[in-house]
């Protein structure tokens, strides 16, 4: 039993409490106390360990709901340019070199990034996802991972049959598996038919398992729609049963009013990417009116190469000053509803609302801390807006992923950082 | 004379050399020395200290070209709202109960916070400027600062005259100071008469001093310029011979194609704070248009109750995310060209070319070390995109203002942190 006393806690509870002067208990993988310090300092200062949370601010730990893990590899490679131009022309080509070992170990940096900046569950969409799961194993981190299903040949395979085939492996593999759970990944219109989404949302379905897919990305890919199934896209899925509460849809720029009623009404989740969208130029998903429709919406950082990291604080900032900005209204996008996107909303779309995304006696002990003793964090007139607008990712300084102390004072415990950092320049 | 050898180097020179393997020399507050490691060290072997930069960038200082330092105490305190209910009903008001001794702590605070961040130059736009000045000079850090000019009252002044008057005193004071600059700074349309800022120049023309202000910033001050000047604000300035190359406009997000040829004519230079801008819901600023047309344009951050912090990295990555999102267009403000913003830009911006913006044989010795030994940036294809869109002001570990460390592994050093801390959250 650990007790995290004199540490301000933001709950994200449901009346989204914050206890300035609070304590938690953690029981196995479990949160077994949360509330005033004077309460629980009491009644738990047997447990066997103690840690004093002073000048800390303790979260939910948050979800990042849309990545390409591996794909931190080629941080800064491909910049400035058009998708088309930015995939085609030099990331894929380079991607295609990747076998085992790059995904290993490049997936491996992109959760210690993500870690050293307070993300506790991520979602993987790539190849290789056993090497995915391993380096999963290895750090102590939760995710869950989609091998991409393509009808285009890949490096990684030659036909879709193959992806469900690798699929179904990873099914048996991680069934139940304490940290890993398994995806459907279709890739998205443009390299993916509907007949193969349909295959996939069936073996999701047979297995329980989430859908997940890039959706209304860029504008080409609602003209890709309208030309091949004479519909938008969200129209597409929805006409062939793909979309309901155990599907995330990565991006959702391009929406019109018809679309966005339609996605409420199925319970789908979107994974907002804004840094991505913005700096591949994409396009803007309409938040508000989404938000408004009643779209659960998680937040995602997509791959490195797209946004060039994995801070799920930046990514809350940006969400917020690109909305408000979009409508000229500073009013939307609150500090609030984006903090609500990176985590409660994360656990809804994961279908994992009553183990993760808030801090609850019961809950999984998934938290964060961060060091709120810091010149941009000074003074505090409100931890929320702190959180958004003030903090970066390096403000994390402590850990815990299912009751586990995975970093403390921001040195990960089970992986010499070093390490991954030389194979990773070996590699490139 | 220092050596500082082994480094990588972001020289932003002419040619925009990046030194892989890299050395400098700093004699006094001056670079005597920069090139190759190979060269360099051989040369320079016998200097007083040597300090080894394995692992780390060199880059010169960051200069932010608006904001309002004191402001640090009102973090967090009024965010998601209007402009005007933002200032009017919840800033103004708790401003107005600041005195010497709030503007002293609030922009040590600032400092505190610029200099962790990368940032060795500044420009406050503010009352009771001796308080921040003596704070400069206690830190060691060099800026311009000017004493709002407003034709209404203030808590600080009843009248623009009184505003001049003091003015008139700092121009003296800090004649030839090697760390503070005054310059005129008559604040805004709505609130200063256009006789004032007349006035305002000719005292700026006068003591060949720069003059800053707000312009364009929303379309409520474009209305106002309408209503009362039948012109538009760049129009109106023009129109009275306000501006010259010895002028910097912050936030211009409200301008024609006519305003951007007549300001870029003009000579006159532009501090763009997209943060603020996108987190009021001000406008944007037509980047591009004005960069095509041969505008200089630096960055700020404007003060920290808009944004919520002074971190110039972070304010480099939403510049460039922020156009390439608004225009629809991924090539336009390149990781390069937002680097130019933040560094040689506001040099010129200031008048300063000659001295600092880049890390060249002569300048001022202001350079900053970031630690590139991070999972967030790694691995290194490209230290420009790294800088602008991966890393964030707390990866700034070293600062050199004028040939002296004013911070060595994060810690500055003729200030204690903690004690402003203590102080600044009394005042609150």
């Amino acid at each position: 039993m650990i007790l995290i006393k004199n540490i301000t806690i933001i709950t994200q509870n449901k009346k989204r409490e914050i206890i300035k002067n609070g304590a938690l208990v953690i029981e196995n993988n479990i949160i077994k106390a949360i509330g005033e310090n004077s309460e629980i300092e009491k009644k738990y200062k047997n447990a066997e360990k103690i840690i004093d949370g002073h000048g800390k601010v303790a979260l939910p730990g948050l979800i990042n709901t849309h990545g390409h893990l591996a794909m931190s590899l080629l941080r800064g490679y491909a910049d400035d340019m058009n998708l088309e131009e930015w995939w085609m022309k030099h990331i894929y080509p380079i991607e295609s070199k990747f076998g085992r070992k790059e995904v290993y170990w490049g997936s491996l940096l992109a959760m210690i990034e993500m870690i050293k900046s307070g993300t506790t569950y991520f979602a993987d969409f790539y190849y290789y996802e056993n090497e995915v799961a391993k380096a999963a194993q290895e750090i102590g981190m939760k995710g869950i991972l989609g091998c991409a299903i393509l009808d285009v040949p890949t490096f990684y395979y030659k036909t879709s049959d193959s992806a469900f085939k690798k699929t179904e492996l990873l099914i048996k593999k991680f069934n139940n598996n304490p940290l890993v759970k398994i995806a459907l990944a279709p890739h998205m219109f443009q390299t993916t038919s509907i007949e193969t989404y349909k295959k996939a949302k069936k073996m999701a379905r047979d297995n329980n398992l989430l859908l997940f897919t890039h959706a209304a990305e860029t504008k080409q890919e609602v003209d890709f729609s309208l030309k091949n199934y004479k519909q938008r896209v969200i129209e597409a899925l929805i006409k062939n049963d793909i979309l309901d509460e155990k599907t995330i849809l990565a991006h959702c720029c391009w929406l019109n009013k018809k679309e966005i009623k339609m996605l409420a009404k199925s319970n789908a989740s979107v994974a907002h990417c804004p840094v991505s969208n913005m700096k591949l130029a994409s396009g803007i998903m309409p938040l508000q009116e989404m938000l408004e429709s009643g779209v659960n919406i998680s937040l995602g950082t997509d791959g490195v190469c797209s946004n060039n990291n994995l801070d799920m604080l930046e990514e809350m900032k940006i969400t917020a000053l690109l909305h408000k900005i979009n409508k000229l209204d500073p009013n939307i996008a609150s500090a609030q509803t984006v903090l609500d996107m990176a985590t409660i909303n994360g656990a809804k779309a994961l279908g994992l609302e009553k183990e993760i995304g808030s801090l609850e006696k019961g809950k999984k002990a998934d938290i964060v801390f961060l060091d709120f003793e810091k010149s941009h964090l000074i003074p505090k007139h409100n931890l929320i807006s702190h959180l958004v607008y003030s903090a970066n990712g390096s403000d994390v300084d402590t850990v815990f992923i299912n009751g586990k102390m995975i970093m403390k004072d921001r040195k990960i415990r089970k992986i010499n950082e070093k390490e991954v950092f030389d194979k990773v320049k070996k590699i490139i």
